[in-house]
């Protein structure tokens, strides 16, 4: 496949080799920023030999494992693939790889669990250890190290700034049509240099197409037609339709307020069912000229740009089904100039969401009676996926919804809980409780009344009736009665479960 | 007294009154901005006149309780006068009365929480009701509503434009040479309109030096000479010394280390001893041209100032010493070179603070194993103070250090412990934990690293065996090993504590 490559630099040309020759170049206990965020432009060759180098190496009775760095969640062929020859230290930032789940949460492997606007500040403060080698996907190599980006940006910037050497899988499969939809952002400085970063609309350009990447870095180029990880996609169920009703209904109160303009402000989602529900909910729904400002463009977020409502979408990667990911490259001209990719950093960056005044909706676990959100952790001690960018975008949005079905594992557990297991967004943090049940709006609440519209507005009947009677014990018995709480049995919930299967 | 007047505006002479008029035209129900700030250039005679008021209507058997938003921590005469009457039926945000804990710990006033830069956009977006009346004290009234502002600025901005009508006190005790040293920002838009914020450096001003003000909104000007609540200042105990060496030791490796420039980055602390005795230590360490970005400027910073050691402070309040207080307004004309007031929208910026890299120290209640921290709450039920701007300076800073004794009441309390009973800052935004015994540097650390350095370092000695034998079982006996925790006896050590008195 000579005509093939994309390789167009010919002095690269020479850096051709096979994955298992650049896995080679790999030692143990290296540190290896890989490209890939929520299943898109991972690299997908290396790591898989890599896998195989670390296996023999363990057969051997040779010790090698080492630090994996990437944007967000990757795919079975790198997190998969390590995870299981127990080839990785330490994993940061986001994960939802079940192999990587099930040895993290069997103490087997170290997890760090960081908010993604930081992870590249924290590289560049030199807060997490050196990065020594970087393994990033790309669409093709031009001259003189500018790289057409793949179908995500997460934190390959920074890998190829701040690795020693560079191996790039350049794929074939990604369309060449992606050059021209990448925004690369290289004003970033370290303190106390930093200037305003100039980006006040979702569609701003405000960097290059490229990644740029000095040559004399790159020691390995590997050539792959492998796609990525296209989730299925199923159609949303009743209870994500219910919920993305409430929060529609909701969004539609605010503009009759006057607290939203019909074009509300730029969304951002989590990933997900409800996600998706929410955008099939939005074609449907009276605002327009809707914009997205988000980390990741879904399948619902997709039709919402193909339908017109949705005018433009910021993100740093795609994550489509195999059937929307067909109807992008179709129709790829056309949606190049409406959507863009940005490095994680600035998709998820403090100054511009706070700037954008987004509208945030993210996933949780549990809520519990005072707002306090659990994103992270089941039943306390094990790890889930990770924060991801719930943090970055709750804080710092215009308004933050988080949303649940009331229940899970058929019915055993409340996701409404007197206290969390784990908090990941504080009370401070959380404005918008929504489940299939109803919406609880947190604005200008105090604690109790905080908690008599979350039992009231979003917990199951099941569970209500136990909530109430928390509550209403706590206020009576607790030690102070701002926050009332019993510490006995806050947790009693979640030891419960675990005792007896159900809450 | 009239040659006394600071009100210049002839047109405004006409609304000077008593305190009891001005008190007379607030209405029960209403929401009121007040002035305000860790004690700083809060109303002196209007709350104290509404008090009276409160409490005669009810000895009449009428009803009269008000909404009170401030800046920060305000005074006996705002918060303890109005509490001790039962006369405010919500509080935001942040306030250390100790009528007003009692009464919100009893149940029986309401308070909201939030954080310091949150409040005045929550106000803008209209997520808190409506304003009605502002009571701000100034320094003096010039021509067409511009108004020197006083000791604090706070969200008085905020106040000033939002309100329906508006109380000035014109404080003469507030040195009018206070005049330039403010920098009011009039930037700020409602989402999509916002803009960057032009600053880059703390001592850059992008405002303008006044706060104004609609004439016609002014319905009362009240005259007063008291003065602010100034602090008793204590030398820093033996605790607080050793805590601040720890600090002041690390930072000097971090600049060894290469990962911060000899000047550090600007500083932002939090209020009390450990703050000031971290400043104290400042004055005899090698670091050089330091700048602070903060809330609160306190004696040890004054004293910084004076020394040479410290360049530039941006604060939005001056909190200083009867003696300290003295010396400012005696070298006033040299401060104002180097001291610059701001309003805490802006002070408390995380695009700002996370532009500039600040160097965040607060102080905390509790912190447990893994490095969560509770600033609020005792015993996971009673408010303490509030978050203030912890959280914003915390999640957006370059570092962020949490310091306090290892232990409280007399030892009896190890703020050390398995789980916090109420989280405010969580395991993503924690970097440094720092007690007496010593400084746990989690960057970079998955949580049973994390566990192992904070009891190892920080806890108290006497604590030391049981929070190891906690982690240890729950290592061998909780249902996942990534942050490992039996809930059962996870606050376990909190409930004893209401139990028996001793953790």
């Amino acid at each position: 496949m000579a005509d093939a490559t994309r390789v167009q630099d010919p002095a690269l040309r020479g850096r051709i080799m096979s994955a298992e020759e650049a896995a080679g170049l790999i030692p143990t206990g290296a540190n290896v920023g890989m490209s890939g965020f929520t299943g898109a432009g991972y690299p997908k060759e290396v790591p898989v030999a890599l896998a195989r180098r670390i296996m023999a190496a363990h057969e051997r009775g040779d010790p090698f494992r080492i630090g994996v760095w990437t944007g967000a969640s990757t795919a079975p062929e790198l997190d998969g693939a390590l995870a299981k020859v127990d080839g990785i230290e330490m994993r940061l930032p986001y994960q939802s790889d079940p192999t990587c789940r099930e040895r993290i949460n069997a103490g087997q492997m170290d997890y760090i669990d960081i908010h993604l606007s930081h992870v590249a500040q924290f590289v560049w403060f030199g807060f997490l250890g050196h990065l020594d080698v970087a393994v990033v996907e790309v669409a093709a190599v031009l001259d003189g190290g500018r790289l057409v980006p793949s179908s995500s940006v997460g934190n390959n910037k920074t890998w190829l700034d701040q690795a020693d050497k560079v191996i790039l899988e350049v794929n074939r499969r990604q369309s060449l049509a992606l050059e021209g939809m990448h925004d690369i952002y290289y004003g970033t400085r370290l303190p106390p240099h930093r200037q305003p970063i100039p980006l006040v609309h979702p569609s701003d350009r405000i960097g290059t197409p490229y990644l740029m990447c000095d040559p004399a870095k790159i020691v390995a180029i590997v050539e792959t037609d492998q796609p990525d990880r296209n989730t299925r996609f199923t159609p949303p169920d009743e209870t994500s339709r219910m919920i993305a009703g409430h929060v529609i209904e909701f969004l539609g109160h605010e503009v009759k307020k006057g607290r939203l303009p019909n074009t509300l402000l730029p969304l951002q989602s989590g990933v997900g069912n409800v996600a998706n529900a929410v955008f099939a909910g939005l074609k449907d729904s009276p605002f327009e000229n809707l914009t997205a400002y988000t980390e990741v463009l879904q399948d619902g977020m997709l039709d919402l740009v193909d339908s017109g409502k949705l005018t433009f979408a910021s993100a740093t990667a795609l994550s489509l089904s195999h059937e929307a990911a067909a109807r992008f490259e179709k129709n790829i001209e056309e949606f190049r100039q409406k959507i863009v990719l940005r490095p994680q950093e600035i998709s998820n960056h403090p100054e511009i969401i706070r700037r954008l005044g987004i509208i945030a909706m993210n996933g949780m676990i549990e809520a519990d009676i005072y707002g306090n959100v659990n994103s992270t952790h089941v039943m306390g001690s094990s790890i889930m996926n990770g924060i991801g960018g719930s943090g970055d975008f709750a804080r710092n949005a215009f308004l933050s919804f988080f949303m649940t079905p009331s229940v899970a594992k058929g019915g055993t557990i409340s996701c409404i809980v007197p206290m969390v297991s784990h908090v990941d967004h504080t009370e401070h943090d959380v404005q918008v409780v929504v489940t299939e049940q109803g919406l609880a709006d947190l604005r200008g609440l105090a604690p109790r009344q905080r908690a008599r519209v979350v039992i009231e507005n979003c917990a199951h009947p099941h569970f209500r009736p136990a909530l109430q009677d928390y509550f209403e014990r706590a206020v009576r018995g607790a030690p102070g009665r701002h926050t009332p709480h019993l510490l006995d049995e806050a947790l009693s919930w979640h030891a419960r479960y675990l005792r007896h299967g159900t809450m």
